[in-house]
């Protein structure tokens, strides 16, 4: 957590935070982060797991939108034809998807036996950004061990931001990017619900930053790193949205795409080499992989309610690109690539956070 | 009914038709013609209704699947983003669309005086099929006025099929088209349940169509009528699926897509100048529009036993598509063209039906 | 035009507006308005036209996106199939959809005898935002006749903003909305190009706008309106973008979906009530209906270039929107409500414009 | 190729094969394989190759549908945003994914060492069906070596067909199936055009396999192999189809999702449990990754002749199945799970082939 958006005065709108202002105010919800940090590898894995419990046996409901499709993510046409994630979710830079895929697969081997024989096979779900700016790409330094390591690191509570596990080399509106996270929370149902989202940022062009309130952010001083508009075309953004309230897979879609309105507010104009993609989930609604019955009980969300979801899904995902930016330290990477920090530009306010 | 594809041994797949191999086999599905024959004009409405409640305040679960989308069908915008159908679908000609579009609105508020007032407006669904090769189609003859006694002539029990209502001058495969319907029943949750469909066909090349048991059907003798070519690219096919099984959207979306494995089983390809879409809606899942809860509660169908409906919905498309031509007479329409019927080619077997 | 966004020191974007700063910019374009009120009629027909030849004979490329699609509008189904505009585009109120569809298929058939007679029939594509709440919608009040004069008023040169044509009744973020244009221009391929918008402006909670500078807009003084909530639920916003860069079917959509972001830009998160619709076309790609070759030759947009697009229809949606604001003056329609005019709250600047 | 369905009397549908009757029918096209055979490993990979150029500097068109999304191929978010294809197609069982993933993208950066660094990354392509029934699948006997093996291997001409590469331990209908390929040829502006379809087939329940003509194929003997219905459930099926005819990506799309309709007259419903996914390419149209102009000249089909490409690709895709199923020999494979050969039950035509 430390100084984030909201700390230093940038409040994006009007939706209280929850307790932790991560997507880890969703009961169940953990994090883990494997770094790399080595020479020219500036790189890593993150784990997002919706339950403790095994999740191929009792998937949560999902939804994915690719809000640019310029992006490599594995997993999303299962979901966009079943609504349900088997696996945690993976994020991880673009070479390496394959090995994040690998230790997903091993890992529910290893806790389902019958996978592949007498039952059906798993859907590894795995999202990345290029992080070649700042790291050397091509060594692709990620092994299974890294991604399982990720995954057993992964624990409630606040969420390690900046640049840690896949956002170690990533770079955003030209600053130094990397892992955010943000939430919001209200009532419904006579309940305390919660919506809560982490960001992978490595997207924006330098000069286009717009913050709550207006202000142009400064264009980034790159300390003479010539290579600024290459890394404006090879970024991407992820965004993965979680939530405790019970919807349906087509709510559940809207609300997922509503993660692009906070990319936009931010100045984005989801850029053609930018692979935005947004994924949803709702640990309000398991599927049982022996469901033994023909017909489920569930719950659906009034539509009418729904407006308060969207907006917490765009105020959350503006809010958690800014504590992204603003946890991430200045980098010299690969080549001596320099990315800056946003938050050198931004004091916290005293006596906030 | 009549001879149907049934009672001439062509059998579509293997799961049985309900009692009365129809959508109305759907409890509550209701299902009107108004037939317009006169000069050049030979076209009409179908009205399908899925309970004869209030549909705006209490609408049904709906999803569309365009196959190709050469028409001008309205009202999926809005079903395909909620979910909901809210008024009857009625089936016409393409020109006549906007007349019963405002004949489903006029309904709509006479029963509800809140539309576009104290409330939401409403979304009309029409869809339609090109029958200018035996109508004036140019005429738009059918009026708010037909399409209201359409709705109001909708009634349980047998559906009227072959050269009526909407299907009074549609072609199918050369031959004389119109209205067809069936359905496959089967058990779920412990009760007997239905999936219905009736078909509006205006679509296949001449020379194209394959029957059940693999015999490909004549050439239909066009008596002489040399517009056959153009005839194939002015088709359409509209297949309207209900039933009465508890869905969530998403699997309603996927029950409707199979409509098109139907069609193709026929011989079809999905032609660049056919207007085809399936909409699919389900009786058991109601949406109250003053719905004053947060949190609704619904069932869905375990996704293991969706084949079965999969199987139904291609299983009944085809044969709606059968019985429509069947029970079509051959007719001379606009400016001499006629078309034949695929009847006089297979004869009823004796004893059956 | 008059005093807009621009001419009052609020500036979206970077890139620079074309000479009208309007839709028209795009070479060929015309824009024509009907207008009516009476009583409590407050309401009208926009029509644009991306040529004045014959649009059926002569198609050019289009492509539409759904941002949100609680909204009734035609013609996007075929559109989406075949990447083809071959009607005018019309704009209304959401019950005056049927007949100015029946307006665009006389017209059509009264330049094209053939249609759905020798050739296939003719999708009209008319787009819709809901006035319930200042003008009497149930009364249907545009006929044909007031579409027809729509298309004939049509006209190259500066675009009548504000409250004319389809925007005379709407609301937008709680004050008076309506009718905006803004384009912006830039070189490709050797030759100056244009991108213009043109925006029927109904969406937005009050309280919502944001400006550009990041200054939140005060909340709407309605002057005693109590529905202000109702209001919110019952919005939509059209965007029609014209371009003369030749580009594919797919270069379009992704340049058209980028709308999106120019809403969102102002604060909105697409809405549930909101139909939000992006139709874009391109005047460079035309089709000819009775076209003889097998192959047509063509250009596509070098995509590397594609970014510039994207960045244009962002900043020239949001400044078409804030220009239908500060175009429109308060009104007092149905029922005594009333919609002030966010102008008097931003006197433009002296020597501007 | 041997003795196909064509040869033994069952054709599927009316235009006439290419020479090979097969996708290497169309120019430059290649395919290799390699066949993994041991104990109880059955599996493989086949690679396509659209040229034997440098693909991630000379892109091709492509497309992709997914017809029912129980699937874990790679690559497709991103073919659906840009319309590109910049590596070979691998096909290969469900866990090896990863492997074949990462052997792309190795030998693309052998190929382009800029990669990650000066350029953008790149977009390894592989579609997977799951062959656990007769295969190992949790070994992940493939690696990266043997991709690369499939790789050099791929030759012009003839495809062999059948248990081989990633066909090994594939299962069709209840009877072993693999890899198969067809094609169809017309002459378009002038000159002889190509559509050819290579497919690997794993879908469908055994009893359900209709053939040309009509009949029922009878239900496989199984060999006292007991997991029958949990076979069907495990299945999928994967089209790509390549042409040497200039489209837009509109129009390619158009055209691969018609790959649908040949399974379909098959007698699948596209299966619940089936990764059932088409991807088409055409060699006509090719991407520069350098290209310095803003626009480039491109041709597109006259849409009026797309139902022949419609028409073929149904067709070719129907005829590909069957290849596969009679070039594939009975096999014992995982755990002594047997599959019969469908080609002992229908005996070549003398004088034929």
């Amino acid at each position: 957590m430390g100084w984030g958006a909201r700390e230093r005065g940038l409040v994006c709108g009007t939706l209280p935070p929850g307790r932790l202002n991560a997507i880890t105010d969703v009961p169940g919800v953990r994090v883990g982060h494997r770094t790399l940090r080595e020479g020219a590898v500036n790189t890593g894995v993150t784990a997002i797991l919706p339950h403790d419990g095994n999740l191929y046996r009792r998937g949560v409901l999902a939804a994915s939108h690719v809000i640019n499709g310029f992006g490599k993510s594995v997993g999303l046409v299962q979901i966009e034809e079943l609504g349900v994630l088997e696996t945690p979710v993976l994020l991880t830079n673009t070479f390496s998807v394959a090995a994040c895929s690998q230790a997903l697969i091993r890992a529910a081997i290893e806790a389902n036996a019958d996978i592949g024989r007498a039952t059906a096979t798993v859907n590894p779900v795995v999202c990345e950004c290029n992080d070649g700016h700042l790291s050397d790409i091509q060594a692709m330094a990620v092994s299974e061990a890294h991604a399982r390591e990720a995954l057993r690191s992964a624990h409630a509570g606040a969420v390690e931001e900046g640049s840690v596990g896949a956002g170690t080399g990533m770079v955003c509106f030209g600053f130094k990017g990397g892992i955010g996270s943000a939430s919001r929370q209200f009532v419904l149902g006579g309940e305390t619900r919660h919506l809560g989202v982490i960001a992978l940022t490595n997207f924006g062009r330098p000069g286009d930053l717009v913050l709550p309130g207006g202000a142009r952010a400064p264009h980034p001083d790159d300390g003479g790193d010539g290579e600024r508009s290459a890394v404006a075309e090879k970024g991407s953004v992820i965004v993965v949205m979680a939530t405790d309230i019970p919807l349906d897979y087509r709510q559940l879609l809207r609300v997922t795409r509503r993660c692009g309105a906070g990319l936009a507010r931010l100045g984005a104009f989801w850029g053609h080499g930018s692979g935005d993609i947004a994924l949803g989930f709702s640990t309000a609604v398991a599927f049982d992989h022996d469901e033994a019955r023909d017909f489920v009980p569930a719950q659906r969300l009034n539509e009418a309610r729904i407006d308060l979801l969207f907006q917490a899904a765009a105020e959350a995902t503006e809010e958690a690109v800014l504590n992204a930016l603003f946890a991430a330290e200045a980098i010299e990477g690969r080549d001596g690539h320099y990315r800056p920090a946003l938050a050198t530009l931004f004091a916290p306010r005293v006596g906030d956070a």
